[in-house]
């Protein structure tokens, strides 16, 4: 079974894997202990730490090992905000950050802190300058990813860090989506990531913090890990995902370019192959394995369990709130469609026939979801509008039955959709964006909201 | 080498470290993912819940996956204050709980929360009466630990939950030491344990809170674990840290006469073995295979070292803390001596050979390290009373000084030991009651604290 989901975990690998069961051996033990076992557990602990330190661009006492890479986003933001808090309480990021940034964001808040989003533009890429304009005399902290986990976007980091080098503020680098494949960007004060990303098992994330930058944790005491991440430290796993980012950071070069032509591949046949589909993402600036693309009148997990039915692992919508049924904020803040969408992220053994099947496969699991949609509901014509009520009905429905009417009014002509899903009113004018018609507003009305749309072609 | 440090991380179960590899293989996918992997991954996480809530007598849905004993009972406490903020913001514990809920307690007193511990016997165990009376109608949480990790003194749990249950005062027990080899005991509000002190592998931890008991999160939003717990799931290791539950719970009764038997050969014959040393902890009220001892005159960091080079592990101290050289709080508050003390943890693949070698090697251990001890210092005779100097010299020679130079005086006369370690404070007091001399308090002097004491025999 093809799995092109390396973006939510990658296979375990090989290497990593052996070095997994040796270390269930040579380092069982509780590394803060004196005795042979105890200081054999933190000689490997030692070592690991300088691989990783190594690779990362870190001094090993600059990395402290998390239990996640969401644990690894929390402390960074919390603690740089609370070591910091002299400078101010103005915490910048970007729109796209992962939801742990995000949620860190809100309890700062909460908190009583202030918070600025950056806005991207259509390929989910933040502007440096736009990013160092947001930057306040009171910024206490600024985060940018790598790269984007939704859509694979890869960020002007060195750019925007020079900007906070340059106006004092320390910068956050989630490098969750990135670390293994590409080397992690210069100029960061924080640094994250999550090994089981880069083929390391799960249960380690990275924090980095330079030496100088100011970091009070925001939990409770605790003696391990530089009194940075309470808890009994997982050696065995931070030795094998030590091992897998040695591993993977050697095999980069050669990996990413195949990858990178996988991926342009797909790139450049998808649209052809599959009517109204579009591509997602910065063709440039981007991961060299992964790819999100969406399908226009398609529901994106009910096209992911055909795609899982004709033997593909692949990810619909926002990784992390897919099960929440809320619109990715990733695809909300590019201002494109947030329904249909499919991410599909290469493992190190994907192989050439793979894409070869995915690519015959796909055009038909998306005709059969499509033949799977309810007859189209007819139209009401009220006050010179064509009125489509899609009360009581998820997205993407109130995009197709929009579709499905459009030619039912004249060039010029109006249609108003009533819904009362919040995708809604991201989609239909991601939608009309797309399809070259003019997006007019939304109307408040007794039974849901009214989103007009004017005929334009 | 013989291993007696199960206390600190049990050596992982031959049936877990099997589970373990199969789970990589199964169990490997993001089981937030809705393809036949993360589906799989899914299912076993949700057995391995089943599993685990069934042998800790909670609901499947009562329990989450921490990432650690620690990051349980931290968890535990703020997340119980926070929950039950509007009962008041009392917190009662027992005074030789686990420094993770001690550090937790910290931070709520920093964030203007009020605290009380609960003071112990001599051999660690706290009054179910005293701890009742300790509750007020503000008091929004109490813990109290199962068993303590330090000498192994069992808590009366059951009847401190009835007198919680009365006042209306949610009780988390931190069931770290005893989950494995006892039953958990009942009456439970919120329940925390670690797998790998049960053979379960590193990376896992369990918070369990019943049904109807008030909890908010004290970290940022997610919406894994019943949004209790942030982060990525381990799932291998939770599904082998299941299986070792299970095997060990069914082992437990068997192993555990065995265990009881050799700690009781210990504790009878150590005392005839060794001069001058006193077995600590609770005789009747205690885990079947832990036994802690204090020697006399020895200091814990050597004779740990010389039973290392003897080929046994065990532990020194106070066991999270020793790293820190502050006296252990566990042993402070029952009024014994801090200094000297070695705990022994049996596996449960000890052998009555290991116990036979052990009895062997210790008086050879602690006169070896009782030889290296420096020569006496000289007292001066100043007031009418024996002045010993100890300034800048640490623990254990104050108390060395105290025993070597009591004759010099005649009974009735009084010696005044000069120190400025802060564990003489504690050891001087505990020295006197162990030797039945009399400890007649401290005065504060230009150079450090005297203490004086008055030979009675």
């Amino acid at each position: 079974m093809p799995y092109f989901d390396a973006a939510s975990t990658a296979p375990l690998h090989p290497l990593a894997r052996q070095a997994l069961l040796s270390a269930l051996d040579d380092g069982w033990a509780d590394p803060a202990r004196l005795y042979r076992d105890g200081r054999k557990a933190r000689m490997l602990l030692d070592a690991a730490r300088e691989t990783i330190a190594a690779e990362l661009g870190a001094r090993p006492d600059e990395v402290a090992f998390t239990t996640s890479g969401t644990q690894a986003n929390h402390l960074a933001v919390l603690g740089a905000l609370a070591g910091n808090h002299r400078k101010g309480r103005h915490l910048v990021h970007s729109a796209v950050e992962h939801s742990s940034v995000l949620h860190a964001a809100e309890r700062h808040e909460a908190d009583g802190g202030a918070v600025g989003a950056v806005p991207v533009d259509r390929q989910g890429r933040v502007s440096a300058d736009q990013f160092g304009a947001a930057l306040r005399p009171d910024t206490a902290l600024a985060v940018l990813q790598s790269a984007n986990h939704e859509v694979g976007t890869v960020q002007p980091v060195a750019e925007v860090a020079e900007l906070c080098a340059a106006a004092g503020v320390p910068l956050l680098v989630d490098a969750a989506q990135s670390a293994g494949p590409l080397p992690v960007p210069a100029g960061w004060s924080l640094l994250t990531a999550s090994a089981h990303k880069w083929g390391g098992p799960g249960g380690v994330g990275v924090l980095a913090v330079r030496k100088g930058v100011r970091y009070r944790s925001p939990l409770p005491a605790d003696d391990r890990e530089s009194g940075r991440v309470p808890g009994y430290v997982n050696v065995p796993a931070v030795i094998a995902a030590a091992v897998a980012l040695r591993a993977v950071r050697q095999q980069a070069a050669e990996l990413n370019r195949t990858q990178h032509a996988r991926i342009e591949r797909l790139r450049a046949e998808l649209p052809a192959l599959v009517p109204d589909l579009a591509v997602l993402g910065d063709p440039e600036h981007r991961l060299p394995h992964l790819l999100t693309f969406s399908c226009l009148y398609v529901d994106g997990e009910a096209l992911l369990s055909e795609l899982d039915r004709a033997g593909f692992a692949v990810s619909s919508g926002s990784s992390c709130t897919s099960s929440t049924l809320t619109p990715s904020h990733v695809l909300a803040a590019m201002g494109v469609l947030t329904e249909g969408n499919i991410r599909v992220s290469l493992p190190p053994d994907c192989t050439d026939a793979d894409v070869d099947l995915f690519l015959r496969v796909l055009p038909q699991a998306v005709a059969t979801v499509r033949a799977q949609l309810d007859a189209p509901s007819a139209g009401t014509a009220t006050a010179g509008r064509l009125v489509l009520d899609t009360l009581g009905r998820r997205c993407p429905i109130p995009v197709i039955e929009l579709a499905r009417h459009l030619t039912e009014v004249p060039v010029g002509g109006v249609i108003a959709v009533l819904s009362d899903d919040e995708a809604a009113r991201l989609d239909i004018p991601a939608w009309c964006e797309m399809r070259g018609q003019e997006y007019l507003g939304e109307e408040a009305g007794p039974t849901g909201v009214a989103y007009l749309i004017r005929r334009l072609t």
